[in-house]
């Protein structure tokens, strides 16, 4: 699956559009983001979407979690926010949950 | 129930350990921020609250949505983010969605 980056620059509205879009076709989106400028872009553009998403009768909730990345052979932290239905997650975001767990403990 | 508030200088672990305790006894927890420091650090804190609450089987997801807040008599944007078991949201939490979906589309 394709993961929707934002950045602090990025438009909300153009990230809400692609969310929504993702979320329409998949039932699940991946946005990513490296410092707060990033995570702040992609907090609101998920409230848009979430808005954008109530006509298709979609109710979304959002799962946050540390991921590395790779940013020109160096390696940051990204704050992932995984975008899925109220109530139905699918099976690979309850697979991620779970490998989570033992290091989210540490 | 009380609003966990989030500042750009707020230590992440404290902040999860509000959440973790909040969710433990209410099952649902409400933290709030304005501006991009402040919403990073609650995301951050958010995430290691999943992970202090794994051991609890609590499984959280969270829910944002835009809040006017009045701070010293000026109305500013807050970003809320409704944290609350994954796949049983609390019937406030959906009342507050059914409110919103009408603005949120405007």
């Amino acid at each position: 699956m394709n993961i929707i980056k934002v950045s602090a620059n990025s438009r909300t509205a153009a990230v809400a559009g692609a969310i929504a879009g993702v979320m329409r076709e998949n039932r699940l989106a991946e946005v990513q983001s490296i410092g707060a400028g990033a995570v702040n872009q992609a907090v609101k553009a998920i409230i848009l979407a979430k808005g954008y998403l109530v006509n298709d009768h979609i109710d979304i909730v959002c799962i946050p979690e540390f991921v590395d990345v790779d940013i020109d052979g160096k390696v940051r932290t990204a704050i992932r926010l995984t975008v899925a239905p109220r109530g139905e997650l699918p099976e690979i975001v309850l697979d991620q949950i779970d490998e989570q767990a033992p290091e989210a403990l540490v």
